[in-house]
């Protein structure tokens, strides 16, 4: 199979038995790759029955068909798990180098089931897999870890791997991958699971070419598209992510002060990608075969944060470890993303909690004695750093926010759960359902929880058009009507996107959902429509919903913070907006042919082959 | 004090003390009388620890300072505990001839505490209270319970009364009075708060004249006013409640098979006040100093469900006991009221529960196995009947539904509750916020749960207006902007009315605020004015709120059932409309003065007398 790898790893670490699976081309078809088709595996083979943290989930890493070949923005991989943070479909996407490396190995995927006795990795090349002993590993952090592997294993073991927040078992602890290059697969909690295996790392080297059915029509291709791509993602490639920064601070799309206040316009613009570029910006970070390359790298090597070197905070990290806890201190930032890369924590949910522990503080749901002496007090940056320690470590009050802010808010009691912004259990991203109604309708639907990345909706009501879906015009954030096709519509580019595997700022970048197509039929010489494209990403879609409706997910759950439906953000660009969930939702169930419970009706399922 | 009886009967039944308090003016014109002026007690004596069903809650039977006056519709009293159905602020107003009897044999109110050992009745009047042995009477329905006392005490003997239902502790038992007149202290299962004190019932003869400081100016009002009132009451007193019921239907108000549907129009009609009036309608009943008379007097003499002799159903009743679980049969419906009302059972969360059983029984949450064998069809009158038998007497199934609606349905697990249809644990009566927002507005905000009399708004969208309150015209239903002003308002005044205590088909018969305020100073000698008027409603609702808040209420439980939120009738008079909560809420916390969680701002509950 062009594309292919043909072959999936089997690793179970309780019997440290080795397998290597087939991967039929009738499955990859219909489920591609990525989460999709890790999704095919996790849905079969996990239940309600399963403890994320038991030796009976699966840790499951896939690359898409076209990782590791030369299209443009494709070296990403998924990681897919029962979530120990939701209990619910866990999924990470993430960037770098190792997903192409895996291919290049002879792998799509890698499922890995069981639990270790002592800490182990996995070292995986042409030769074969073994698992090697990872207790001298065990307690360091990840930039260590890389190396330390490096070190045994030459400088082209590309590793995927945890901290000490994974080894722990916080809940949304990251899989990180590439070093201090610190690619983050955050979301979830991939990395308690990955802890939870006592495995500590997966280091992969590989050399084989991916095989595409059409190496001169990609090439013939690439030569046209990708001057385009890096012309339309200069800023990108020039600010990273968070030159839009001030751009969401001023649509009114940012998180501040716990989603509380509506504008904080010359603090963002002294955390932005701007300001990154200016004051400590060393280089930009490339995912394989991407030619925009947003990644920053950062080095600061004097004043009260230093030393910093390597990634550098991308926008998520910006507003959800600065705005949103109200630092300002772009060194403080810089400090506690490497922080966060190192320990292998979420700095989504890892500003999430923390930002809800400081207005809990303040409202005096936590005293001083919860907090061992430190007062959780709005823009303190010394806080913010202890917080992440205590988080990673579990020391303190830091064991309590570890489970995440749902459990967190939970514990403080029932008024607490008022001020808790997240969705099915997942801390908000920093984008504002209050600035885009389809970003409310897409958190309350996503199957991970919120997620900006799984509708990334937000995109086609600021910047771009999507003709070939009938929306030739960025779409009117702040509208009704249609949305519920809209976001449903995204959601299933963005599964297919989740699964080919393609960033999705290569959407940013220009490219189209026929450009999409058409690579994935140069891959694999496939004869893929646009038609079955979108039906593949509904099916993906609809998949990830049944795994959840079987854990007893459903209308009640599709559901927004209180916070967001019910408190206007005042001022700013988004200052009176609500999200009309139940009447966003009910348009959007009836496009998807889900009944009104959002269950997807059994006819629906047959339709899309998964009855 | 005029209007006033100027004393309160304390009776603690575990001790058996009967205590005399007087009622000051300064709290009597803070608090008015009914629920407001019994509310101040329940907050000044109940809390968070008090157990609904033990010694310690108070069973407050309140009438307002025109009861028993001359002003028209003023015969009602309001009954408030701690509710045992939804653990929060209970409240139920009534009508009959109870209160103004009670004012006339010298009390404001009475105050039950405690537990009797062994099942009594209490029986007041001028010559003093008597505790009595109620074991002959214990196991008696409410009509017979009636007769009993008539028959020990005389005709003048006023009952308010339990039965079965009440003594059995099901959770939405109502407190009946005047025997087979049967009106109905429905919702909030007072009638389990009286059984679980082993209080029978509450007889008082009276005969002293309620004094109004100005005789003559209420005979001149009553002159001008009351053939007014008749006038505009014609179609209520010819029809009854019901005799709006087509309209409803019309409106798409209407609750058809558990809200699931949008029309039922033939069907309606069948069960309408016009119907009754052909088919079964033998006279009407007026409450006291009543000039409307919507009480239906029926008879059925033959035919399967005979003999039903007594109180006819109300709106709410055929609603909920007929569309609502698809029971068209007139007959039927008249024997299940009758039922519910010797039961002492609310019809309106009796209907409720039983459409969720038959909703639940037809998606198989409930089997043949939990029915004891009945097949929960819709429409199913001989299992409507069937249910309401067990019910009260809490066998088998019955047992689980007499917990109410929200229980049972959490006892069917997570999905279950998708289509219970209850605000803060309180069945919703039969009118559909998707017909009017801001019904949907007061539904989630009232001090007891889905509650239309609260509000009472959907007359002010429908058919009335309310200059005073700078409403010249009827409002739209569907909008948006206003609704939270509108409602609050609305709320306050209702707040005055059931304090007063005036009917609130008063204001149906073209009574204006003005008139409401006239009257009061009329009866006490005060100079209220309609601004203090408002403010006192403003003060009661809040004194209600924070009730609420104490026992952890906020924003999280002022929402609206999934089904109300999100699915739409489809077809009829409110085929496509869902209340916008989260802007409503944003609107209504702001004009109250509360803050984002719902709780009273420090400075309104200052500013209301209140801190």
């Amino acid at each position: 199979m062009f594309g292919y790898a043909g072959r999936l790893l089997r690793v179970n670490l309780s019997d440290r038995k080795i397998e290597i699976e087939s991967l039929d081309e009738g499955t990859a078809r219909k489920y591609i790759g990525g989460s999709g088709l890790a999704g095919y595996f996790l849905v079969n083979e996990t239940g309600v029955e399963t403890d994320p943290l038991g030796p009976e989930n699966l840790l499951i890493m896939m690359a898409g068909p076209l990782t590791g070949t030369r299209v443009p923005t494709s070296g990403r991989h998924a990681i897919v798990a029962k979530s120990p943070l939701t209990g619910i479909w866990g999924e990470s996407d993430v960037g770098g180098t190792w997903g192409a490396t895996l291919k290049r190995a002879g792998f799509d995927g890698i499922i890995v089931s069981g639990i270790s006795d002592t800490p182990v990795y996995l070292l995986i090349d042409e030769d074969g897999t073994q698992i090697l002993d990872a207790r001298e590993l065990w307690g360091k952090d990840t930039y260590e870890t890389d190396k330390a592997i490096k070190h045994l294993h030459g400088e082209k073991a590309v590793t995927a791997c945890i901290g000490q927040a994974g080894e722990r078992l916080v809940k949304f602890a990251a899989v990180m991958t590439d070093g201090k290059d610190a690619r983050a697969a955050g979301r979830c909690g991939m990395g308690a699971v990955m802890g939870s295996k006592k495995l500590k790392a997966i280091a992969v080297r590989g050399n084989s070419r991916v095989k595409c059915a059409d190496e001169e029509a990609l090439t013939r291709s690439l030569k046209e598209v990708v001057p385009k791509m890096v012309q339309n993602a200069k800023g990108l490639s020039t600010y990273g992510t968070a030159g839009g920064l001030p751009t969401m601070e001023f649509l009114g799309d940012f998180p501040i002060k716990n989603w509380s206040l509506g504008k904080w316009e010359e603090q963002a613009k002294r955390i932005s990608g701007q300001a990154v570029a200016e004051r400590m910006l060393t280089g930009r970070y490339h995912c394989a075969a991407c030619p925009i390359g947003c990644g920053r790298e950062v080095r600061i090597d004097s004043g009260k944060y230093a030393p910093v070197e390597g990634a550098g905070p991308e926008y998520e990290t910006l507003a959800m470890l600065g705005a949103n806890v109200l630092v300002d201190d772009l060194e403080a930032i810089c400090k506690a993303n490497e922080m966060c890369n190192r320990y292998g924590l979420d700095t989504i949910s890892t500003g999430g909690v923390i930002g809800y522990a400081f207005e809990a503080f303040e409202r005096g749901f936590l005293t001083i004695e919860d907090t061992d002496g430190l007062r959780l007090e709005w823009g303190s940056a010394d806080v913010l750093l202890s917080l992440i320690d205590k988080i990673a470590r579990r020391e303190g009050l830091g064991d309590r926010m570890a489970e995440g802010t749902r459990a967190f808010a939970r514990s403080l009691g029932p008024r607490a759960i008022e001020f808790a912004v997240e969705t099915k259990g997942l801390d908000f991203p920093a984008h504002d359902p209050r600035a885009y109604n389809s970003v409310g309708l897409a958190y309350a639907t996503s199957a991970r929880g919120a997620c900006h990345l799984s509708g990334f909706t937000h995109n086609f009501e600021k910047t771009l058009n999507m003709p070939e879906l009938g929306y030739p015009e960025v779409q009117d954030r702040f509208g009704v009507e249609g949305k519920g096709r809209f976001t449903a519509l995204l959601q299933d580019l963005m599964c297919m996107m989740d699964s080919l595997k393609l960033c999705k700022f290569s959407l940013s970048a220009g490219i189209k959902l026929t450009q999409c197509v058409e690579w994935l039929n140069i891959v694999t010489g496939w004869d893929v429509s646009a038609e079955e494209f979108m039906r593949t990403g509904e099916r993906l879609f609809n998949m990830k919903r049944m795994y959840n409706v079987k854990h007893g997910t459903s209308r009640k759950d599709d559901t927004l913070p209180y916070r967001i439906l019910t408190s206007r953000r005042k001022e700013g660009g988004a200052a009176t907006n609500l999200p009309p969930l139940g009447e966003l939702l009910s348009q959007y169930y009836e496009h998807r042919g889900w009944d009104e419970f959002g269950v997807p009706k059994p006819e629906k399922l047959k339709e899309l082959g998964l009855a």
